[in-house]
């Protein structure tokens, strides 16, 4: 099995590196993979029958280095020096992203008896100001460290196809003898994997049934109002720690009756499953099952009877009269109705392009570059100072999806649309989704596309009438980076100038 | 009966100016005789058993007069002249509203040849220039009457008490022979009282299911759009006309096939039923039932299936597959338990308070004036230059509610609120309503004031347990306008000046 | 002189309403006339040469009923009573205006041991809760009289045009031994007319040059802030008080060291010159100046020296060196030049149209009612049953502008508007000023009014080339109600119905 | 001289990345030389004195790789490429910034028969997209090349310190045969540099006063519009071209009358100036110095005439009267006096932030970086895994900023800010400028230090009371990145982790 395949690799993230030629021809399999990794030696299967959303996970691997890959603390020095710095070697010929700044990118924050405070300086997040804090004790929060991690981008990217919603992290550095947060819950399922150093982790239950799989976050607790803890453990580098959103817990790194060593600790939580709940697409459902209902069906719009304002309304709830009765009754025959018009699949495509709109653009290995126009295709050829490399789509050509999970069909009144995450910007919600918009008679060539992931087809075998139409939709997609070539497509003339159309 | 006394009357409703004293000793009484002289002699019974939302009614009633008392040509003339006037003479001490203006308040079209055309000028609407545009062949519709007229301000304020929903009004003066408006349907539920001359009206059936009971009025139809008409009459003074929203309706003044005199017509269009159907309540209900699910009950709160995405959406919309029908299995059973969270009583409620914020303000009798604050207690007493008239609410002072439908008693969170409309303006929506909030204790003697009308009860008698507690509350009602005494108060030393408290 | 006419008259102002025939031939005259009385037996030359935004001024009349005519507490009672009331006797026809709020309307305070407090309850003001606040030793502040009260709104929009600026007013109620304010200055000129009772004043110089004529009112002081009172003065019923902006002054009724009779005091506050110095009218030429410069001069186009912010700045004020110096002389030399580029006149139109829209719409007489479109024209002849009455402007019909004052025309870009107070609401701000656009060419014979004015001229004699636009241009400000004619125009047909053109 | 020790060089400009050590000891001198270099052989006096602001330049040189290094068409295909990649090769450590967009960040467009045309795709700007356009006859305008390219940000973020106003480019690709854009002036002064090929420009005179130094860019003007060229020229690679700010200009790649070579055309238009005017400053100024004067100034708090509304304005400006000539004196005294309270310095200090605001943070040497908190300080010692490399500033360490405009200093009330633009984005604008507030007493320390540049100075001798207070400062300065020091300061202790100072 490819988690079998796996398996040998020590440590087995990190070392994925070189085998970007095969990697990713599939971004389920690939999803999956990874994500079976990450709670081996549990199976998903057990997993999700038994755990998830249910109760936490310890897994102790006696592996300092089986999450490593991730991040780490020299990455986070190496990312406060280099992004956004006015000088650097050349290597990469661009600019760098802009700078991190204290409050907005990474926070620096104390937990003391029992009270948090935030020590962030204004302004830019010069390296030796946050490690100086970090030696005073203060504890480092990273924001979204896949904007700046190359690997967290990526593995969250893989995350999200397998959990079909937006998954996201945090970073969090501990100097020795310290704790960073005060008791609190969170709205999301957390993974918590221990990087470096080791980390004591209590977690309660919840304090009761409004609290278990909690939609909001908690504010932050005393430690009178949590009672006794359900879970007493020492994270150490390797191990992972999971508990379902709803589940209270702080982590120390040096507390009353356990001793740790005079070391730092850091882990990253993953997070998934945020608003991303039945009642969440319910909310989507529901108000325009009614609309629909209101315009399709007369008993909806029927008035009110005359005199309800006398006998229904909080101030009679206690009366009991055929009245009363009679209207309850109908409210129950309209809700029954409802059920008729509620227009499920284009709710559940509202979460569709939702996710879109959340989800972080691919990580492209050097294959599937050269294999779409992220890296083929026209270029300027110095040398001969023209342009040159120009490729085309032929009816034969073999193409797929650049992932699976990174579009959404979606039709809207009469038009139909693709959203795609491939402009997205790795900072969540920075940039909307890319929406282009298609003609409604191309919409199965789409799903077809869809529905023979991970598999090549030619072009000529979308379900399109003509074959213009075939390669007109398959260049469209192409430019738009969604498209895959089985083989990078050859130049038309490599050794000469393509010809300007326009000297023709 | 009440409406046999009143039968005889003629005019009846220009009459009953001289019963003020007892005038209004029940408001719903009041409005069950005037709806049933709207409609006489059918009864409201037979209407609301066989007509209502179901199809038009007309009566002819034979007397020019029948419907004299709610407004008239020379009305609309004094209007235009005295509202906003510079000058005027005494009489009344103060000064008149502001002036009205074209498009705002007033609007002169003419439709000619299928085309409907506005020619307001900008600005004031003096009556010359008013008159000019009339005898030019423009009709004249006068948005909101009740906002200038006090008969029909009386008349929609106590008719909304009736059907539980603001009752609203516009009157139409066409010249002769010529054509107002065009063919159209409206939201609302119509009644139509010929007031001067005459005009034909065609009645044509909704033009499908959708359009029956419409929750939202048409554009302009052309002739071609609306078939034959299931209704075609004249309309004379004294006359009533009603249908259901949804009736494409268009009136003639003069037209093919029909000749009138010469003579201009004036009617105005009752309107009542606009988004007061059971999909309008449904509306605030539902939102907070899912809310309420969600906060109570965690099968709400658990995620959608990791891969709902790859088979749900409108593009899987015809695939067969077992994922499909649990995922809809699980809709529907989520939705049966929706019934149970719904606040059914709370969205009765807030329509409720929707209602108070749409009302008119009450018209008052003299009687009713000097029995209340509107018209009882402190005044200078300018001869001898001081204040006199001061009174006081006693424990056995005898009280009800100056009307039973002008307050609503709502419970929102831990407080209870009174929502009034005896401040409202009588501009639709110019001012919020006013909200009285009151200690929870006090909700069951204002409930018992509400279930006690039209009958005085004494101020001991109120179910709260401390006299001080139900003096006060009946003082705090009386102060806002919401209460009447059953005789007026005497002041409590008439022949001289009130002492001040500061003084003692 | 006008004023000796009106002397016998006593009191002068009240007796006036009789003289509607003449009243009102010269808008200015009466402005004059009505500030001479106001100020008697000092003279405006006298006043404005010596007095005026110089020092106080206190006219003893010794006749309690010299400012009569102003305002009474009756009379404010009767406001409090019937404007908004819901029920009232005929005579006008309309409705009243809406009621007075608290807060927004009239105001309750206290001023006690050097604290102001506010009791203003929430809501509607009705008199009884009003005199009940009163007299436990609450102060009454009516807002904007000149809304409710006919007579202030009459004085103050013929004050406005003596002032060429908005005229407003407070009235203050104060019960028997009490002192309704903290000691403070305003931004007005201040004209205090006692009305009723007694009411000591002591009046203090600014605290310094920059209070003086200050353009912002002050905070509360305290009694050690402000020194010793240049004047102690009782003000009795008929009494004038006159003192500039940035006097600081505090009125008690009763106070140590002074005994007032057990009467209340009533008086009226009048105020001018908010907002309208030379400074104000700066601001509106100086930028418009500098932007002309700029469009029209190159000098102001050249850049500034490339290393200006090496040697400007406050960091270098103090340092002297040639650059500096011949920096600071060029910026004297383009504004020495920007006096030639300042659009003086066209600041002052901006000013014009800013006091129309501030100012009150005029009150008109029976006559000018009768001589113009707010009393004569068309009107429903309910006798007969159709429109009678109808009027033409002939070119021989004699006009006048209805006030001097009312309206201002202004040149901007290439079109000409007149904006005019007629449609102004008598509540500050709550309408834009109505304003007309008319044709360039026309605007000679607008002037021609304007100069011509208090005369009455043929509207042949306008400035025009063709009778028909004379007799238009006559026409369309006669339909504004700008225009009064000579004689009440007599209707075309005044024993018949107006035909219709449409009919011909 | 700097010029002569640099002529040699070949290309100039593009070999001075070796002189990192040396680079920079003088961020002014550094200016000089680079706009020697730009204008070469023309001095800068002779250009200043003769040219600048008035008539175009022209250097033809011979030398085509005189402007190497600004920019290349092999520089774009690579930001094209490597911008906003999903893959690329380590080096640099971090993620690159987000990638380009058209409209956004890069135009295509089409200028044939007079006719401009966008021809802009949707969404991202993908290198054979792009190139497909071109080689359809699109030009292509990258806009702010500084945001990608490291070269263009390092010599305009030099170049607007010798200009003291921003310093803006675009760059300009053109395929052979076609013409770019219509002729029409611009708004900033113009440095062309051509960089590859050829290209024919056509200049004209302003076509009037007002347009000569215009404030804003005029719209397309067509051949009709603009006279004949004043200027006519072949630019070629390594040529300059300059023109004022609304000079008219047309560029175009083939001509009727010129046969240029069958070559592309690259270019790069350096722009400065832009609202950067006398009339800039005033308009900061003069508003300020009327708000003085109406403060201090109790003429200009004076209330206007009563009746001036009566002979000022635009309707009354043919009169001649006295009342009209004393008003105009007045206010040309008013005017007069306004000179004195003009806050000239405090107006330059918000031009000068106003620069900071719009200016491009500094590129820096490998040696300022080691010299600062941009390289030196505290890091993360993977191998020991701890803190290291921790340096103090001491009162004997030498110090200096790190650019003499990279800040100012301003007073404001009562406090003093430091702006500078260490912090700002390379992308115009997408940040506000870093404010640094101090004690106003440490003032003349920053005063200081901009005065001793570019001269390094011990901390020291900073002119403030106290050593602690000294070194407070330097701290503060150096942890904002403003301050370099002489040598890279050493690590307290290089062998062994920084002891952390909360374990004392």
């Amino acid at each position: 099995t490819p988690f079998t395949r796996r398996r040998g690799s020590s440590p087995p993230l990190s070392s994925r590196e070189n085998q970007s030629a095969a990697y990713m021809f599939d971004s389920q399999q690939e999803a999956k993979h990874l994500f079976e990794m990450m709670i081996h030696p549990v199976t998903p299967q057990k997993f999700f029958n038994e755990l998830w959303e249910k109760k936490p996970l310890m897994v102790k691997r006696r592996n300092p280095n089986y999450n490593n890959g991730w991040f780490s603390t020299q990455e986070l020095d190496r990312i406060l020096r280099e992004v956004g710095a006015f000088i650097f070697e050349a290597g990469f010929y661009g600019i760098s992203q802009e700078h991190l700044n204290f409050t907005e990118n990474i926070d620096v924050v104390t937990y003391e008896n029992g009270k948090r405070e935030t020590h962030n300086p204004v302004g830019r997040a010069y390296a030796p100001v946050l490690w100086d804090h970090f030696q005073n004790g203060c504890s480092v929060r990273l924001l979204n460290p896949q904007s700046y991690s190359r690997n967290v981008w990526k593995y969250l990217s893989v995350l999200q196809e397998y959990f079909g919603c937006f998954a996201g992290a945090n970073v969090y550095l501990t100097p020795p003898g310290t704790q960073g947060f005060a008791p609190h819950y969170d709205d999301i399922e957390a993974f918590i994997l221990q990087l470096e150093g080791k980390k004591r982790w209590r977690l309660y239950d919840p304090r009761n049934d409004a609290e278990k799989l909690a939609r909001f976050s908690s504010g932050n607790f005393s430690e009178d109002d949590i009672g006794n803890p359900i879970f007493d453990v020492i994270l150490e580098a390797g191990d992972l720690l999971y508990f379902p959103r709803g589940t209270i817990h702080q982590a120390c790194h040096f507390a009353s009756g356990c001793t740790l060593e005079d070391d730092h600790s850091l882990h990253i939580t993953v997070s998934v499953s945020q608003l991303n709940s039945w009642g969440d697409l319910l909310q989507k459902v529901l108000p325009r099952a009614l609309d629909i209902a209101i315009d399709e069906d007369v008993e909806f719009r029927q008035s009110l009877p005359r005199d309800y304002l006398r006998y229904m309304g909080v101030a009679f709830s206690d009366q009991v009269c055929p009245e009363r009765h009679q209207f309850m009754r109908r409210i129950e025959q309209l809700m029954m109705k409802l059920l008729s018009y509620a227009p499920v699949d284009a709710g559940v495509d509202q979460m569709g392009v939702k996710f879109i709109t959340d989800s972080l653009p691919p990580v492209l290995t050097r294959t599937e570059s050269a294999c779409s126009i992220h890296g083929n295709g026209e270029r300027w050829d110095d040398e001969r100072q023209c342009i040159a490399g120009g490729v085309e789509l032929q009816p034969d050509t073999e193409v797929k999806l650049i992932r699976q999970g990174c579009l959404r069909l979606v039709s809207e009144n009469d038009s139909v649309s693709i959203y795609h995450n491939l402009e997205n910007s790795r900072t969540y919600h920075q940039r909307e989704c890319r929406k282009l918009d298609v003609a409604a008679e191309v919409a199965p060539a789409v799903e077809y596309l869809l529905h023979t992931y991970p598999d090549f087809v030619s072009i000529d075998d979308l379900p399109l009438e003509d074959v213009t139409d075939k390669v007109g939709l398959a260049v469209t997609m192409y430019e738009q980076g969604l498209l895959l070539t089985k083989e990078p497509l050859v130049p038309l003339s490599d050794s000469e100038c393509d010809e300007s159309p326009v000297e023709m």
